[in-house]
């Protein structure tokens, strides 16, 4: 019996892989998007529409869900399978990153983060295994350990390298603490921030560990693409390959295509929504922004001639530009919906372009148009 | 050959009557009840969903659509059906209210309305001749009269006779300005406030000029339920029978039912959408508080167990207590689609039971469970 997902790789292209991941609430096709439901909620796009717009897996953030409604209340309610209503699988990312961006005076010690909470104000502590119970509560399909993330100056590498080091003493203590239910995974963080060397120590540590699959965290912090699918591919070449490889918090479409060309599998992001609510929509020809006074009177067009979305089936540029005009909320919530539905089809371009062995050929086609 | 829409009633229950309304858009089954999409989208709800919750007719109003953006965009872009990508029937209110309502200096003179623009402060004006205008550019399947819609003092009989005389002129002058393209319709308002004398006055010199429809303006402004039924009813006995009647701006479910039990076809109110907006969600037993602490752990009940709609189905009223909490505008959209079905499910039930002939029992009970 393993408590590992069964993660198959069923086609390469380059370094490109297509793969299966099996999880307790069903199949995930990768490369995978894991559309952004911090609070067990996506912005403004109902649950009801996502297995549409094509998404098999949604990510929450254990913290925040913590904060409100409180982990307590979803584990009763049958975890964020019964709560939520999105009965697919379900990833939590532990919540370092945000309370290290959000709360008030987080202190770090070796025990774990100290910090008031952003919601009353009072005092919490979030350690390596409270992070774990939490998302067990909480009915993870994949669970993520709980990485410390620190500003580090650029060039101080013996800050990067003690936060690195701590991070794995963390994950050493997640795992540990990780009860582990059948087919429920497990994720390890590499960090190490822009440092070639240590972002390969710390790869070769968290494996040493033994991880359900293995997350690059730290990154889209500044460095370029090309210096970033340096790092990624330096790392994979420390990585186990039959394991299921999740780049953290990146998700413009160029960012996603630059990932799958070194072998990511799993990305999650907060740009599609995010660029939705301020009226950029995702096209092979970059984002179009539709409050542009050009689109006024551009009734024919949808937004994007090539998507399937129910958006663009039915509404011109003119329409969605009004939207945004007269600040009525279905205009981000279409928006999104779009966005969504783009990043999740080229997801599903990018897997045929893999099983066809011709992803490089889409991927510099669209690097090319959206140049 | 005849520019009037077909309207042929099929049962009677009562006064309750069910009917068909035939739009060069489609039939609409009545009562019915038309949400409201004032830009023309509604707040908050997809027009990919409408069908789904069983509307077949939708409001939009000419003035704030030639506010924003302006009738000829939407004229050049096939009016609101090719503009909004609702392909259903339109019906657009003129705008006389929203002027005298929201309008800075309005002032009213024989000729017209003049007024600034809410929205730029520039001089407009309005008249009848321009209000037809608009609305035959919207393409509007229904449209209504200009009428005056100004505050009188209670008792004040003089001034709500001169108000619904004006209204009067100002609805022969619409007549007249009125192309009448096949199969579209013009409706005339009822005016008279709350004196039963006035209103069967000015509901006989309308039907004295002549309209495909009659509608009750002016009313749900601080009379009683009971004292509206009686002036809507002494109205009715004015009209004649095969023509829609039309009462403008009430949608509480208690309201609806009463309206239909005198006699109503049609109806719009902002109510439904509004309502979910703070979080109060319809059903027969009275509309439910979802913010209420007492349904921070009711993780198993639906907002409405009787409901069929997508929400009900999906979600607990945990949840989406959650959604109002952490004010993700998820929240009052889910609202707002479970209010409108709850709406156009309560005009479903009406017109069934009309066809059995027991609509006062439907009506009965409704009003016993909601007391």
């Amino acid at each position: 019996m393993t408590t590992a997902p069964r993660f198959q790789i069923v086609a390469h292209s380059g370094d490109a892989r297509r793969g299966l991941l099996r999880t307790p609430h069903g199949l995930v096709e990768t490369p995978a998007f894991m559309p952004v439901a911090t609070y067990g909620a996506l912005r403004g796009v109902g649950f009801s529409e996502l297995s549409a717009l094509g998404a098999q897996i949604a990510l929450a953030n254990a913290f925040h869900l913590h904060e409100r409604p409180g982990a307590s209340v979803i584990e009763a309610a049958g975890g964020l399978h019964g709560f939520t209503g999105w009965r697919g699988p379900w990833l939590t990312d532990s919540g370092g990153f945000q309370i290290a961006s959000l709360a008030k005076r987080a202190t770090v010690r070796e025990q774990g983060v100290n910090f008031r909470s952003p919601l009353d104000g009072a005092k919490r502590e979030l350690t390596p295994e409270r992070a774990i119970a939490i998302q067990e509560a909480l009915g993870a399909d994949i669970a993520m350990v709980l990485d410390q993330v620190a500003p580090v100056e650029p060039g101080d590498q013996l800050r990067a390298q003690a936060v690195m080091e701590r991070s794995l003493r963390w994950a050493e203590r997640c795992k540990r603490a990780w009860r582990g239910l059948p087919g429920r995974a497990l994720f390890g963080i590499v960090q190490g921030g822009a440092h070639s060397g240590l972002r390969r120590q710390s790869a070769r540590a968290t494996v040493a560990l033994g991880f359900d699959g293995y997350a690059h965290g730290g990154l889209g912090l500044g460095e370029t693409r090309a210096e970033r699918s340096a790092l990624v591919a330096e790392t994979h070449a420390q990585l186990p390959v039959e394991t299921p490889r999740y780049l953290m918090g990146l998700g413009r479409p160029e960012d996603l295509l630059a990932a799958i060309a070194t072998g990511v599998d799993l990305f999650d992001c907060v740009v599609p929504t995010r660029h939705a609510r301020h009226g950029l929509l995702f096209s092979d020809d970059g984002p179009l922004n539709i409050k542009n006074a050009r689109y006024r009177e551009d009734s024919t067009r949808p937004p994007d001639r090539d998507c399937d979305c129910s958006v663009c089936a039915r509404h011109s540029r003119a329409f969605l530009r009004h939207l945004f005009l007269i600040g009525e909320p279905l205009g981000p919530s279409l928006a999104s919906l779009h966005n969504l539905r783009y990043t999740l089809r080229l997801m599903q371009r990018a897997r045929a372009a893999i099983s066809a062995g011709r992803f490089e050929t889409l991927h510099a086609e669209l690097a090319a148009r959206n140049a």
